[in-house]
């Protein structure tokens, strides 16, 4: 049962004038005030919610008193990173405020001592990538998005992407939060250190937590040593089952620790290329099934030239049809264009397509088994399912195919109980429902079907140990 | 306010020894019963309990069974690892039952595929590394102590160790829990997946969380390729300040990332090689103030002899007087001995010794202050504090040696004193109380004036989220 919540009179609308100025209080122009209605999922969607106000405070000083006002009121609070979610986290469906963390956007320190970089919630998370290279230094939380996402967008997510099976999701590479509070609050967790056992681990159950728990205001991350070299492949395979193979081979057996090794099927892989205007090699060839696209990295370009070597061979040897290595920068970034940009291809299809933005996880050696239970899925419910899959780590992005006897108003619903059946295979086989985009909206009925009573029971006393009135982001995760 | 607590009648004792059998139930033996009334911190200074029962169950049914039990009655229930925890938080203060985890000591599997092991609580961390090394793989999460300690202890504790600046500590090598409820309930966190954001981490709060939380059956770690060559350094320097210096050197600069780096000032180093009967070189320098012990790691002999002449060379120019690299396995053990067991070693002076298993962490750029710190600290207490710490994680561990105007029956309240006084000092220089041996019985106090009230107030409410009676360890953290 949902609380209840207070409305924002135009009292309230003054006083958060008062906090964070005219020019960052939306509300009179409602245009623009939609924008804070949605975010990515909405794209896809459609799904879009009608905040009452949107702010946006420019220090944290601001964003404590925003939440002393809102919990005074009992007003709902959903903090905003850059919009580019894909479960929907930010969606304001209880309207109230949204507090938008777009204007705390800077990089306040990069100590190369200590090696971390303090930042604002609302940097991009690519800003701060480039920022630190400046350095030597090298931020590994790299998300698919970072062209747009912010850093407190992925911490609230726990945000993953491409280069997870070497580096880890965002939560590796988080030292320290400062957040605030429901009740205003200012806290500081972890701190420049990467080794602490001192009371319950308030940051870790924060990361993740889709501003349920608390507004992370400013982050500190851990910073490595960058520099080294990188060579992008790409590897046409005749059919799924051997790529499986091959990457099994490569990691577990070759020890070869890829920065990405990303699974793309034909009609993938091929109808982006064609969006994009990029010819890929291989795309013509009418025995290849499913594409590798793998990025290796050595600190040398001698320990680069034998990792490729070897990794060239155990593809080979285990099925691939051939090898394609980028010759130039120019090559790498078509080749990735491709792969980070892949949904705008489908649509390419006169067919309508579900550009479902699940990404369910299973254990790498279920991988197979899970090719197998997706094709078997499709045949059941005569769609394609098309399948980008970040694969050493079983972490599956599917788009479905309208089949042609569905009626379009029923599509949506029909392409839900393929998805929600999709999740329960992947957590039969040991999986996780959300491998880096979190739960919002999307998620939240399967969550909560198939999570234990108990465990939710837990996390709703976390929620209420954090936030007791309910007010941040409601109606998200629990 | 502890709340009212039931004791174990003889009726209880014998539904205990139903669901464990007589074997493995202790109560009628005080003597064996008080062993389990206390861990390392006991030895060393005297803080011991007195159980009511203590229970070996074999399986995590008959630690489920043990719990509905026990929370029928609202009997406290204290989880016991291999009891060579540093903070006291195996030492069962409430009384009531003990549960030792030490008959759950199965490797159930190892995973080479998914490259995890999945054991149970009670399986000596070390002979998980023996294991997992005939496959070619290497389980990275290693205390000091993994010669005794057990996989579920290192859980409940986070445990550290010197190779946290390579390997980062337990909670890093983490994938999956099984945990049993205070209620008894069993639940499955995590799995054998490394990339995951569903829900509140229920996983991620639970280690480190001394058994106050839920009570760890079974772990599944995450492996690592095995292999490559190491090599150990003995390094002495001529003062302290010159030694941080060698390491940001090292470090920053050199883009070295060591297996360890460990500093032993010269008291420590020669007491304890004294104790061993070990011949190490330089000690017997008089411009030797301080050492560094460094084991290297490369992938291939090529890789370490390149990555030790950068270290050795590194060292040399910033104030290193001579470097000493092992020439065989004898040495590496005699180096690691003298480091691993220093503590015997300043018992052979006739002064007595507070040898006080703190564990402070202050961030690595203020490590040079913090040794000035300590410097002024020893003065205004008119004691040598003596030093060994894992240098490039900014983590000390110290020892006193009593004034000689020190009444010895005053000695373990004034040795307090300084050691909070420490502590205090490591927060303000944007450090934490313990990198590695948790909170206890030792730095509650300490650990509840120094956190802010909020915070605590949080704790408890994730407390009561998973143990609403609160049976669980009670009076330890928080």
């Amino acid at each position: 049962m949902e609380p209840q919540y207070g409305t924002v009179t135009s009292e309230i609308v003054d006083e958060l004038k008062k906090i964070v100025g005219e020019k960052n209080t939306i509300f009179e122009d409602k245009t623009k005030l939609q924008e804070y209605g949605m975010d990515t999922l909405s794209l896809l969607t459609g799904v879009v919610a009608d905040p009452e106000v949107a702010v946006k405070p420019e220090s944290t000083a601001q964003v404590s008193a925003i939440m002393k006002l809102a919990s005074s009121h009992k007003i709902p609070v959903t903090a905003r990173g850059a919009g580019t979610g894909l479960a929907g986290s930010a969606i304001p469906t209880s309207r109230g405020i949204v507090l938008s963390l777009e204007k705390m956007n800077k990089i306040l320190e990069v100590d190369t001592v200590d090696r971390v970089a303090v930042v604002e919630a609302g940097v991009i998370t690519k800003d701060l990538c480039r920022k630190v290279e400046q350095y030597g230094l090298m931020y590994a939380g790299y998300p698919m998005s970072t062209e747009s996402s912010f850093i407190g967008g992925n911490v609230a997510t726990n945000a993953g992407g491409a280069k997870v099976i070497k580096y880890g999701n965002t939560r590796k590479h988080i030292l320290g939060l400062e957040v605030v509070l429901a009740n205003g609050e200012i806290l500081h967790l972890g701190g420049r250190y990467r080794k602490s056992t001192w009371g319950y681990d308030l940051m870790e159950i924060i990361i993740g937590s889709e501003g349920t728990l608390a507004i992370v205001t400013q982050v500190i991350v851990n910073l490595i040593p960058g520099g080294g070299k990188t060579l992008d492949l790409i590897v046409p395979f005749p059919d799924t089952e051997t790529v499986v193979q091959a990457v099994s081979k490569m990691i577990v057996e070759g020890n070869i620790t890829p920065v990405a090794v990303e699974f793309m099927d034909k009609l993938c892989l091929t109808m982006s290329a064609k969006h994009h205007e990029i010819t890929l090699p291989f795309t013509d060839r009418d025995d290849v099934e499913a594409y590798l696209i793998i990025q290796l990295h050595g600190n040398s370009q001698e320990e680069l030239d034998a990792t490729y070597e070897k990794a060239g061979e155990l593809c080979l040897e285990n099925g691939a049809l051939e090898v394609f290595a980028a010759e130039s920068r120019k090559d790498s970034e078509n080749i990735w264009k491709v792969r980070e940009e892949y949904g705008p291809g489908l649509r390419l299809l006169e067919k309508q397509v579900y550009n479902n933005p699940g990404d369910v996880i299973v254990p790498f050696a279920k991988v197979p088994e899970m090719m197998r239970e997706l094709k078997k899925l499709g045949e059941k419910y005569n769609t394609t399912i098309a399948v980008v899959a970040h694969i050493a780590d079983g972490n599956f992005h599917t788009l479905y195919v309208k089949p042609d006897e569905v009626p379009p108003e029923q599509w949506t619903d029909y392409a839900k109980k393929i998805y929600e059946e999709m999740t329960e295979i992947a957590l039969k086989l040991g999986g996780v429902g959300s491998g880096e985009h979190g739960i919002g909206l999307l998620k939240k009925d399967i969550f909560l079907r198939t999570k234990s009573p108990t465990e939710i029971e837990i996390m709703r006393g976390i929620k209420k140990a954090f936030d007791p009135d309910g007010i941040l982001n409601p109606g998200k995760i629990i």
